[in-house]
């Protein structure tokens, strides 16, 4: 059988530490190649660049890993992955490790969960990893060890679904701490949004965008409640925002459909 | 009854001629509060702008319509214009009328219905509204017919569930040639990416992102039949991203989960 190729991205660029953490953790599963991301891209979500050309460049940053930054988003990292650098899929597409959580509601901003979905839609398996610690000095050692044990998993896993998903996010807590892994749906959850408004030196308005988390939901099926009770999250993910309910509703209360 | 609020953004930019012939479809049906990006932010998906901050100014653009615009993503515009304009939730939000189609996996990279999806997760009755039409010059007529009938239609309909989404598209026919409005599914769909790879005058490569939309979906009940058999799609849409079947495909062949 030949080996494995693992794609590797991120939204927080080709130099945060979880990008190198999640190489570290998986190289001995296939060949890795990392396209990421030239600079910071959070919040992105499933952003693409259509208004300005792309760039791509090989860079040396990890010790005999085939390694490039792009000018482009997460989702451009993917594509430019597939289509100029490994000219065909992947085996696995990997995206992370975030520094920061990505669960519930913010799957949808998400840069990180953005990239594995394009992998995903491609048909490749995909996971996006999360760790629920935004400090730049965060202790990965957990999140490498569930980024590996997963990943392993789901390329052995032969009659996997295709393209399938899976948006991981993992406690900060060490290894010892972690209860375990828990497969969840996806919490009803929003931002409260607060704009910080600020002067600049010329008196003109400006605002930083800030907020907070509020969940909306009890279950203790969900990614928030496995996370606040000290298990990884893993959330199968998909693309088809149909939904189905509301469908129902419509047809039944609505007139006006052919 | 008080008089309805209706919020209205999109991601072609606050001068683009379908957000006027939105406007102008839908005034007489409330107060309308335009709120949409100083500039073009097709292809934003869902992105946030954390990195640089936000501004947000008045503009003098539509008779007897209060109008802003503002630095930052179609989504930026909605969490802006709750939080710093209307200071409560509109009563519907409307994005568009965009320059392009939004079906199927479009919906993933629209910034049109990435800001009408950021109004549901407020809890806001949301539509966006996309002509199959790339046109500065495009004919909106039938598309404002569309978009009066189903605004009415939503803020008529007293027991809609919270956060209703559509993502409603209009083929590029006079609407004497509209067949009718047909209630889908999101069609399975991709784009196969195509970079076109130039040499800027230095000699460095950059690329453009092109490619070409590719439909796997054979049904008959997805947005992709309905446009190209002459009607309007309309997909009921939400933001809950969990894949219940993954999910139990997971838990019947992984043994990992606690």
């Amino acid at each position: 059988m030949s080996e494995k190729i693992i794609l590797i991205t991120n939204d927080d660029g080709i130099t945060a530490p979880g990008l190198r953490y999640l190489v570290e953790a998986v190289k001995s599963l296939g060949k890795v190649v990392v396209v990421a991301p030239d600079s910071p891209q959070s919040g992105m979500g499933h952003a693409i660049t259509i208004g300005v050309p792309l760039r791509l460049y090989p860079v040396e940053i990890f010790e005999g890993i085939d390694a490039y930054q792009s000018s482009g988003t997460p989702v451009d990292c993917v594509k430019l992955a597939k289509d100029k650098i490994l000219h065909r899929a992947p085996d696995i597409c990997l995206s992370g490790i975030n520094h920061g959580a990505n669960h519930s509601i913010n799957i949808i901003y998400s840069g990180t969960m953005s990239a594995a979905m394009e992998a995903a839609i491609e048909g490749i398996p995909s996971i996006g990893f999360s760790l629920l610690d935004y400090r730049f000095e965060a202790d990965f050692s957990a999140a490498q060890q569930i980024a590996y044990r997963l990943t392993q998993q789901m390329l052995n896993t032969d009659n996997l679904p295709k393209g399938s998903l899976l948006n991981v996010n993992i406690p900060a807590l060490p290894m010892e701490q972690i209860k375990g892994i828990k497969i969840c749906r996806q919490a009803h959850a929003k931002w409260v949004e607060e704009f910080d408004e600020r002067r600049d030196p010329r008196g003109e308005k400006y605002y930083w965008l800030t907020g907070r988390f509020q969940s909306l939901d009890n279950g203790q099926d969900t990614d928030v409640w496995a996370l606040e009770n000290g298990y990884v999250s893993v959330v199968p993910t998909h693309f088809d925002l149909t939904n189905y309910q509301l469908k129902a509703f419509l047809e039944n209360h609505w007139n006006i459909f052919t």
